[in-house]
């Protein structure tokens, strides 16, 4: 089953916005085993969005739009769904009843405006949308809604002819609204459409420290691995990651071979994957941190709070997580974690001893398993000859042993250099935690 | 000077990266005033890929391509070129130079694989990257290089016929290495060729306190506001943003009358605007902290970091921001930062009394101006029927005087429920800063 997505709207368009409704229904479609083969941005712009509409229903079986549903004059959509189908509005009445118990619950008045938004074209099939106003609208090109009218004549003119069977769904464009419709409506209906249909399904091995080509040496002879089916190989900040995909009649049949391709693979490259589809370092140490039953602190001078906020985006982290100091200033790093004056004075805060007596210090604050420390120069001023900017110190230190830190040194840039001393820090506390 | 982007790439079609690259160009673009009109995103798929070529340039005087220039097999975007403007490759010998270069300076050996990336085709002006590995390549559709044979004969067959004039731009689609190509080469370029043309500039005015219905009123009559200009409201999580559209023949012109339009809604709605184009809060509120000479700590609970993590995200933090303390475990909001086991055993970890003596206690051992603290429970779990998830407590105390602390009630999504707290808490940090 192809599908291709069509976003409408200007703030996409000129920039102002990343389309990450985009790469969400993609994956949400790619999970399912359906082929996402085109993505399209226009701006509220009718002939455009017209001649999208025509060209995206003869390229695939199936089109996605989000965008331009909300009540002001700027959003086309609905007037360009009517126009492409030669339909007109009629009001929905269970769409109306949702708005004013919508309404009602934040206290507010119904708008005639607002009260707007039930008028839908009389050929779709309304999706109830719970999050918002604007109701998402299913249309089977050539067939009025499955609702009423089953039977009724074929409908939609002439491009209901050129696509008769293809779909046409529009939801709007706000992302937390998309996505309960996309799951609680379009992917369930889509889900009946594409029985009997093949499948692809993709699998995503992410690894962290090893290189591309040392990886691939590794896995040797691809051929023998892969059954006929594909592997790609992504670099990334983070690690190399390998992307298997496999096409099959069934879906049974397609997740057994990924299975078994991912088998051969970790066979040969196991130690190197931390995780699959995306999932995050994060994720993976702290389910290794609660394995162990350890816990841990943090000190951070340079991430100012970002090693904590990384590890606390996972829920239930207060199991392994107690917290942690952001001593960004000297003053903090040494009333807050104990590091003396004289190794500060000596060494610069930059230093590896000075990353050491964070280590300790966050450990015995805390009471800490496990204490870890970052101090570094992240730009993209205060850098110097012996300490350029994107000069890193990450330390550790366990309870009752020595602390130990290692430098890493990164580029100019004070965003990267951040996430990247983040990354460097999980890595050296996977590590430990491994050991123990 | 209408242009459209063409994302190349699987990783993006199926939804594993998000295509930040094209908001950036657009971005880029609408900021010299060229209208952007259309982005697509196909995957490595030569047909469609010369389906696009030819969609695209009879939309836009300029296409600009990115991704799919990689050294392996799967990188379709050089074949699709040679194929659509019937063209062949030459050997470019300062992109040979280069690459061996920038070989010697990483120590490895130039690969034949690395090395065939010198291989351009030989009607495209190749734009040097000194950030990697795969040129730029400039087309002007029916013209050969303006390097070398400017007087020759038309090339690129039928295409160079049906498109002559028109521009081509491939480039490569790591972003680093995109974003230098074309502030570096294809900007420059389009500039030359856009003098005479109409210019179209935006300028967003960042609000936020206030309500989108209550910001029209504020403004009340547009058409006075606006000379027969744009006008447009976004609301987002953080507050609603104006968007000035204006269309003029010359660049200065179109400034003029941004300036006019913004210093009128200005004079109406100023104490509202925060900053223009994306401007972030940390940033106002970093620029307000410096100009009043004053320090700020954080306690962060729930947040675990997160709010000291975006407030250094901008150069030069340290002179405002002393640090902080996760104090995600109660322990923790206790030994760290003096909280009392009463209080806690009372009121519970999120309270108003809480989130008080937090404020009033980091801003003590800091010795900050002003102490600000979070906690909450972010979810999604932990929430209780007098507690549910969502509720945040944000705390302040400015030095010798009585702490306050707010409450905020969000939604299930633990990372909204961060992220609000985060801009709860920067503005009232904001509004005691004002005070001063």
């Amino acid at each position: 089953m192809n599908i291709s997505l069509l976003t409408i709207g200007d703030e996409i368009c000129i920039g102002q916005i990343v389309n990450t409704n985009a790469a969400w229904m993609a994956e949400a479609c790619a999970k399912e085993g359906w082929r996402v083969v085109a993505h399209s941005v226009v701006g509220d712009d009718l002939p455009q969005i017209l001649s999208e509409f025509e060209r995206l229903l003869s390229l695939t079986d199936i089109v996605l739009i989000t965008g331009g549903l909300g009540p002001t004059h700027d959003d086309r959509t609905k007037t360009a769904l009517l126009d492409y189908l030669h339909d007109s509005l009629r009001l929905h009445e269970p769409t109306l009843e949702h708005l004013k118990a919508l309404f009602q619950r934040f206290g507010r008045e119904l708008s005639e405006r607002n009260a707007a938004q039930a008028l839908l074209p009389a050929s779709c099939t309304p999706l109830q949308n719970d999050k918002g106003t604007a109701a998402g609208m299913w249309f089977t090109l050539g067939k009025t809604s499955n609702e009423a009218n089953a039977e009724a004549a074929e409908v939609h003119g002439e491009a209901g002819k050129r696509h008769a069977g293809k779909v046409l769904v529009s939801m709007p464009g706000v992302p937390h609204e998309m996505k309960h419709l996309m799951e609680e409506r379009v992917i369930p209906r889509l889900r009946e459409r594409a029985v009997g249909e093949e499948v692809m399904l993709y699998r995503t091995l992410m690894t962290t420290g090893i290189v591309e080509s040392s990886l691939a040496d590794l896995i040797g002879d691809v051929d023998a691995v892969l059954e006929g089916q594909e592997l790609a190989f992504l670099p990334s900040a983070s690690g190399v990651k390998l992307r298997i995909t496999v096409t099959a009649a069934q879906r049974t049949n397609a997740e057994e071979m990924l299975n078994r391709i991912d088998e051969r693979i970790r066979s040969l490259a196991g130690r190197y994957i931390y995780g699959v589809d995306g999932a995050s370092y994060e994720a993976l140490l702290g389910q290794k941190l609660r394995e162990k039953g350890l816990t841990l602190a943090v000190a951070e001078s340079c991430t100012g709070g970002l090693l904590g906020a990384t590890l606390t985006n996972m829920r239930g982290s207060s199991a392994y997580f107690l917290g942690g100091v952001q001593c960004y200033s000297n003053e903090a790093k040494m009333s807050m974690v104990g590091v003396s004056p004289e190794t500060l004075r000596q060494h610069g805060a930059v230093s590896q001893e000075v990353a050491m007596e964070l280590a300790a210090g966050i450990q015995a604050r805390f009471h800490a398993d496990i204490g870890v420390s970052i101090t570094g120069i992240a730009g993209p001023d205060g850098g110097t000859p012996e300490k350029p900017v994107g000069t890193i110190w990450v330390g550790i230190c366990a309870k009752n042993q020595t602390p130990f830190a290692q430098k890493f040194s990164t580029g100019n840039d004070r965003a990267t250099n951040r996430e990247r001393a983040v990354m460097a820090a999980m890595q050296l506390v996977y590590k430990r935690v491994m050991e123990e």
